[in-house]
């Protein structure tokens, strides 16, 4: 099982995972969970699309959900510096016989959308129109009150075949497991800190959960106090709890049939 | 200086400190802290009065605000057991030469008014009307989310004086500092714990605080952040801290000219 | 189903659920547990017993944990006012026909021992010898830091039976739960909060759980977080979580046979 | 007031703020603060040094003591990206017209170090030795426990100048204050968040504070505690506090001459 080597010159410059689409059933179910349990700020909406940000966050959105007859998870997006590093990511892209389209996402620059080589859709765009971060505003807090987009997590049959694709991409290993010479789980990073990408053996791809920092452990207590309190204690899936990779302090909220979100 | 000695078999039965009533110059002003920053509920209010009570609480009221042309307190209060409790009140006080009344308080049970020796308007009721108890509605916490009344602290100039005449009616020394033989502070209890009322010599007597308890310290420093981003950032006087005596966190809020309310 | 109705004078002054006495096949693996992860105090032992307080009690122990080849409670007690309670206790428990007896414990006063009606074995004592309170040595606590005792929970056949029988020893209810006209769950309670004692529904009587307060949520956080790292992760049976009644945040943690511990 | 530009592609890749070099005329006294109250952990140490390092960290030290007559800043260290960044770093520092050396550290890798205009000594090295992390030795965690270092202030005369030159190193602006046309703090990232330097218009160069991150606002708590308890109360300087910039939560614990330590 050779782990690939840290590639600290990557051929584009991804920043950080920094949102994902995801679809519902349901919206009004939908925003009421994120907002009141999550603690996310709605950002904007229309009739089919809401629009949430954390309280930290300046940039527009890091959830977008849409309004479908399923509830699944649309794409996955990450930041590059510039859009000089678009231009380089297309290239890549391209270069690695994948296709790529320049798409018009509402309230984001440029934005370049892929299908990785496990399938899984990508966004990656280097700017999105801005909001005031909300971080000190505590008499509106609600919930959770997450603060940043901090990771996904995607599941897909080869791990080692998608841990190489996107180490070459400049993402870096903080953990990982491996069953003989075998990789299992690869958590991996552009941002300081544990991850941004994890990736794990399973049929795929597809989301298996996305996850928001809080401030304090008070916050993850709060938001499964709210979610009973509000009629929505089954959201409570797993947790609190502390993962042994990373250390972090967590609770799973499974929102329908494939959301969840990650407080920690 | 000598200790009075425990009275576990008092004149009657005072269960523990309950209640305070303030009054104000400004009614909007002091519901907007207690409200917001402190997090007490309001039970009811007419155009002069306010009543709150804390998320715990099942009685009526425990903080009762009234519209006056300055800030003072107008009386401390405090639970007895029965009524028949009342009546053993009423003769202890008589037989000390102390003049008492029976008066009526909105949603309390008959209630006895007295001037303690050293000045001090002190009621005793049995009873109040009751209100949901709210400390699982989680969504609605607002600011330092208080549970319960607490505590006063009572200056007066001859704390030995005042220690001894409590001390006869049951309550009993948790803390003390003395000077020499000049007994300076005592913390008095009813209720298991520190104390239900502290007496300090200064110039009295009048009221230095009445303190609500908090179930976490997430909730003393959310008292703080709440009241500086609503424009009342100038309440937090002193704190947060630690105190040695009792060992109990605290931040002091002091709200216009006298009132003062220790979160713990 | 008669709820009894409260008894504000009863026959003889209980102040508190105080302690329980324990039996352990490993008092090494118990003293590590008690200690590490409960963050209790050892105020003495020998070689066949441990003597624990937590971190705010003056009194020597509020958790005795003797050698024995089995792990079961062996008795609960409660803390009476004074000696003179005592004697009313013993012509109380004489008049109902309960075979009572005056046992030696080490560090604690006089003692009554009591098989109760369900068969549940009861000491009453008015006073322990004292050690030093430690909640202020914040740089010795360990694991959850546990603060105070609280109560325990006793599961009995004839709940009905036994709730009528505390209440007319001065235990009021808090909370109960009851199918049809059947009493399934009481919370009783002498000191104010929700509950000394708790009795439910099922074989007995036995000891399904004792609890200790602690000052803070983060501190059932950390009781989880070194049990886990210190080779007892297994001890964490159930939570963190929020009980409805009572609305206590809560962890289980059950080491070995019968003995379960709540911090909340 | 001109802000300068942010510098996406810098002339050398600066990843984050990562260590500071101290002195003390009392090394005994140093660690049993920086240990017990901060809550470090010693990496290493000879007769007249120690390396401390937070508990997440994974390079071998953070903050270095080194024995000296008198207390203060000897240097500040970031850290670069690859070995190759150093001789970017080196090769801009000359053109510059800055003095650069090459320094042997112990632990560390090649080390280069400069005299920035304001006079400011600074370290640049791209790796240190690793050493294991603790985040999840729980039980072995003392007062603050601080996790990460995080940032330094350093006070100059010129902000304005100081500014532009570090806005050139690709050090990016979060927030700032002026008077009129005139710069007076400047909070400085290269890491995510909101500052991994910040200049403040003062006599200087000199450092005002060097900043560590914690887990949890109880820790803020502890750390204060535990100094209180251990007979170093009077290092706590200032809060806890929330700064309206960054809103982060801290305190401002200082022990001796001119060390500060930000814990939040």
């Amino acid at each position: 099982m050779p782990l690939p080597q840290p590639v600290y010159y990557p051929p584009f410059n991804i920043t950080r995972s920094s949102h994902v689409i995801m679809t519902s059933r349901d919206l009004a179910a939908s925003r009421a969970f994120y907002e009141q349990v999550v603690g996310l700020v709605l950002s904007d909406h229309d009739a089919d699309t809401l629009y949430f940000r954390g309280l930290e966050e300046v940039c527009h959105h890091s959830l977008v959900v849409k309004r479908r007859s399923n509830t699944q998870c649309e794409a996955i997006g990450f930041r590059v510096l510039t859009e000089e590093e678009l231009e380089k990511a297309a290239h890549f892209f391209k270069a690695k016989g994948l296709t790529t389209r320049w798409i018009e996402v509402p309230y984001q620059g440029r934005t370049l959308s892929v299908i990785d080589p496990s399938g899984t859709p990508v966004h990656f765009c280097a700017t999105m129109q801005t909001k005031p971060r909300l971080y000190t505003q505590f008499e509106n807090f609600k919930g959770g009150a997450a603060m940043r987009f901090d990771h996904y997590q995607v599941p897909v049959p080869d791990v080692q075949a998608q841990t190489d694709f996107y180490a070459e991409m400049g993402l870096r290993i903080s953990e990982y497991m491996a069953l003989d010479d075998k990789l299992l789980v690869a958590f991996m990073f552009r941002k300081p800190g544990t991850q941004d990408i994890v990736f794990l053996e399973n049929p795929g791809p597809r989301l298996h959960h996305f996850a928001y920092t809080v401030s304090d452990s008070h916050s993850i207590l709060r938001a499964c106090d709210v979610a009973g309190n509000v009629g929505m204690g089954d959201v409570v899936e797993r947790g609190p709890g502390r993962h042994g990779p990373s250390g972090v302090l967590f609770v799973y909220l499974r929102a329908w049939s494939c959301s969840v979100i990650t407080i920690y």
